[in-house]
């Protein structure tokens, strides 16, 4: 029924999905992309002496740190950049010295603010694209943490045909966003939902809820939530008293530590592999992606954990983590990984073509969803 | 067990739910409320020659149809409303010429882009304000709609304890939005998941499932979603032969047209009213919130179906209109209430206290939600 609409619905992948906000934006001058992966950014600013595109990733995303844009007489800057690398980049204009969003882009939440994104189409990767296979839901779940005493919304997302047959039981991923994003980032910026249903239509991933909460969390009476710390385990008691227990009851999972697994990325990395690590009781499987291991060392890194080999092999099915080869820190993350191995700890290593980016964070969870719960 | 967390959920409500994008935001200079809802805006802007604040509602939602801000040394403006009317309230920034969002506000998809909302807490009224009730999901669901060729997504409101009791069937309600909105609109904007969750509380509605589709449909080929118009059947074809059989066949609905209804605000209203009356086989119920009735007359409008009232009072269960008491229009609509009353026509009119704008909309859905599926 739904194939014969599979080549208009990949016709409109790229120019509708991505852009995802239907509506009067469109009609807008957004930015717009060229074959070659320039962009042309343009305001509507007749007062302004300067306008500047702001990069929020590093330079080789958008090919230079910023630019300055130049005006038309009807008012209208604009600028085109050199030739952009693929992925989600966070960027924003400077008008004059105020630090805006493009009003005529999509926005995301990230860098603690709805932040303009522009998505650079990769010729080569294809697999967090929606496509015409069943697709699952994301739910928005709104509960009371008994931890932070507030009211919260998570994000569920729960795989295709969850509701057709309610014998099935699932396991379930905790998957955390990273610093100044919040629950939305792995279905808007991410695109996990995504990922996750073309993963499960080939057969290279099992059918699992992912579980994407915000991952800040102020103690009861604090004005604002704070950026956790690793002496923080204010986040971890939310994860390991309300949300589990929470999830547990309200979704069909199979509660036990082997069907449980812990994720995150940068910030969310550090968070998943401190509460994973730390509570084996509760997973049985463990991912960092761009972050979480700092003064990475076998000895004394997470406690000591990865002294005995032979234990941690027989307490973690899955312990896995990675960097994007752009990244600050690669290399050593890259040799830590080596001398993991050399010490016997089983785990998955990954390394996106990449830097600190949403593009790298797809490919994680697309490996790292692929050895889960086998 | 919920009961302990009461005050301390309801004393976030404020503060923290409405204001809902849990991060960095919360640590910058947003907007601050005074308990007379006066309102100063803040942004830094050092190189700036004007900023102003562009009110996008009527002038007495903030007092004002646009404010100039003054600088400080430091290179911040601000500036101070006179009182704002309590609701949802659209703005935005004017620097030197370039209108752009809060970069420190929840922002909100309307006016065809992101775009800065204010919250004025009502003192009188809470029915909106999440509670500590059982709460419902709001699903994010993709689809292919032959109609449009294209891949969609649509936001399913499921009751509380939908998935505690499969066996229970639900009518259904479709909701739309204004025009240069989303399909986004009725959950974040009108919290209309809150208003349903409160009111199933406290028994007052029927535990119903609610879908909020995107509102703008193009035709295959077409480069950009039009606006709907009084002639345009596509957006009534998406609805009639794409999303009611997809909904019907996906959630656990009770498919007849006595449990089913449509309703929509403003440009969301016109189509709810031409496709509810324009298709009494679906529907039996049918609303539209501030729009939809133009030149409206007994013997024309809709193709005369009021002509006939003892036929529409056996044809329709449920016939709800209302206007804002501030809105364009207001008095005419009145005295068509009248006019259909002194027909004969069963309706239900309703005309809460403010403009063309969201807390109207809010309280047309109160209302409306109480009369459904009786």
């Amino acid at each position: 029924m739904l194939n014969k609409f599979c080549r208009f619905a990949l016709f409109f992948i790229f120019s509708l999905v991505l852009f995802s906000s239907i509506g009067w934006a469109q009609l807008m001058k957004g930015p717009t992309l060229s074959a070659d992966n320039r962009v042309t950014f343009q305001i509507h600013a007749p007062d302004a002496s300067y306008v500047k595109v702001i990069n929020l990733s590093d330079s080789a995303a958008l090919g230079a740190p910023e630019y300055q844009m130049t005006k038309n007489s009807g008012g209208d800057w604009s600028v085109t950049t050199e030739s952009c690398r693929p992925g989600l980049h966070y960027y924003e204009f400077d008008i004059n010295g105020a630090r805006v969003s493009d009003p005529a882009a999509p926005l995301y939440f990230g860098w603690g603010k709805w932040t303009s994104c522009l998505e650079v189409p990769d010729a080569n990767l294809d697999f967090y694209l929606p496509k015409d296979v069943p697709h699952g839901e994301v739910r928005l779940f709104w509960y009371v943490a008994k931890t932070t005493q507030t009211f919260r919304k998570c994000l569920v997302y729960t795989p295709p045909n969850y509701d057709a047959d309610t014998t099935v039981r699932y396991p379930v991923l905790y998957l955390q966003h990273g610093a100044g994003e919040s629950e939305l980032g792995w279905t808007m910026q991410g695109k996990a939902n995504f990922i996750l249903d073309n993963l499960i239509a080939e057969d290279k991933a099992r059918p699992m809820i992912i579980v994407m909460d915000n991952g800040y969390a102020a103690r009861p009476g604090a004005e604002n939530p704070q950026r956790p710390r690793g002496d923080d385990n204010l986040f971890s008691d939310l994860v390991t008293k309300d949300l589990i227990p929470m999830i547990d009851n309200q979704f069909r999972t199979i509660a036990d530590r082997e069907h449980r697994a812990i994720a995150g990325l940068s910030m969310g990395a550090g968070q998943a592999l401190r509460i994973g690590l730390g509570h084996p009781e509760l997973f049985a499987s463990v991912a960092g992606f761009s972050g979480g291991i700092r003064r990475a060392n076998i000895e004394s890194s997470f406690d000591g954990i990865f002294r005995d080999a032979e234990k941690f092999n027989s307490t973690f099915k899955l312990f896995f983590f990675g960097y994007g080869t752009l990244e600050r820190g690669f290399e050593s993350m890259q040799a830590f990984s080596d001398e993991l191995r050399a010490h016997g700890i089983n785990h998955v290593w990954s390394e996106p073509v990449g830097s600190h980016e949403w593009q790298v964070w797809r490919v994680h969870l697309y490996e790292c969803a692929q050895h889960l719960f086998q």
